[in-house]
């Protein structure tokens, strides 16, 4: 039976990225793709409430269908599996390709994520890819040589339930990747994070920009440290954001 | 030295939910509220990027100023931060209190708990507030009552760093609550998640509704399962998503 394939992103359905994605996938079977008409990044899997969405196709051929939907990544799921599949799972998703790193905190921003968090929601197996660079001529060549590697794997031996993979590559030639490892999500924060404007009334306005602060520089199972070493980090990510271990401690300090 | 607390929301300034919690806190120290202008429900930890934030002063007393944010409730949080609180994190950050359940899997979606979360990237003990009703006239004796418990308890026994609270509390009296109880984040889905209507065109469009499905509805230990139970729930959630043994068992597995 032919494998299905849902492929999703948040820097839209036009592109660069999600449309090097979509030939990765190709061999693996049938494709459909429901990506946001507008970029989404930083939407982490925020839903659309209080306004309605559209959804359109823009290809229909017999192994690759493309449609654009005008909410956010998470709402791009949703739709996939309530209008396309009708809830039927597809076998995979795959996310992105992102332009820019989706490492450390930047995972818990990510509209790329947000779409892996939602399919495994569904019980989908999933996955993310991010390039480390926002340059739009940015080198994708070990995105597309390690990127078939990852997913072979991720079709034979995919996570386990509840669980979906998070994979940041440097935007460089497939020589120059010194390894593929499997890392935990990083500390870090931002910080000076508004750039203030005056518009032409003399009123303030903020741009979001900030600079990226790595709280364990030396640790070297941390995503953000690996990609900067040029290797490619793959991170498990859960679902269930339980601290079990805080339930028993806060349980026997509490007066409750 | 006087405590200095940062309120959030993300049900807009205005809300009766952020009203009440500002009350509960009044005694605690002196009050930041940094809200959404408007309603912003289901955008998880989402950031605005691309467009520009305003931030307005609403209020200026001795004990408590009230702002309001065009952005999401993360972009609050980072909008104190930086224009505000000058980078100094403030004491504490309470978040709330919501109108609608943030149990389950809706924690993942939650403004709330995506303010919540930020804060804790920033080092602040962070705690999220949800009431188990959408009605505005929902009944807020057993929040008010409990909320002040549980608000003590947190501010002499914080979570550790890196980890914040999710209580969600029934819209009852506070002698129809069994309890308060430490919990896990339950498993869960929605499904039949729109609603398709045609435009006066004849176009399709859809809003988003849905109905809960709960995966586990034998689990005493699920949050879902013991607000419906008439018990409040305290869910420590984690920043760092990783999943350690996922790690040590693909890397056995995948051919890298």
């Amino acid at each position: 039976m032919t494998r299905r394939i849902l492929i999703t992103n948040d820097d839209g359905v036009k592109s660069i990225g999600i449309g090097i994605l979509t030939e990765i996938m190709r061999p693996y079977g049938q494709i459909t793709v429901v990506a946001p008409f507008e970029p989404q990044s930083g939407m982490s899997a925020a839903l659309t409430i209080g306004k309605p969405l559209r959804l359109t196709e823009l290809k229909s051929e017999k192994n690759l269908k493309i449609y654009a939907c005008t909410g956010t990544p998470a709402d791009c799921v949703k739709m996939a599996m309530n209008k396309i599949f009708n809830n039927k799972a597809p076998d995979i998703l795959v996310s992105g390709i992102n332009h820019g790193a989706n490492a450390s905190v930047a995972s818990l921003y990510s509209g790329t994520l947000g779409a892996a968090a939602e399919g495994t929601i569904y019980g989908i197996p999933s996955i993310g890819f991010s390039l480390i660079s926002h340059d739009p001529k940015a080198n994708f060549e070990a995105a597309i040589h390690f990127g078939k590697i990852i997913v072979d794997n991720f079709i034979k031996t995919p996570p386990k339930p509840d669980i979906y993979l998070n994979v940041n590559i440097p935007a460089t030639t497939k020589e120059e990747i010194k390894g593929v490892k499997f890392s935990k999500q990083g500390r870090g924060q931002w910080i000076n994070e508004f750039e203030e404007r005056k518009d032409p009334y003399g009123s303030s306005y903020y741009w979001m920009t900030g600079e990226f602060l790595n709280i364990e520089p030396q640790n070297k199972l941390a995503d953000h440290n690996l990609v900067s070493d040029n290797y490619i980090s793959i991170v498990p990510h859960k679902i269930d954001t339980t601290d079990y271990q805080e339930i028993t401690r806060l349980e026997e300090l509490w007066k409750l």
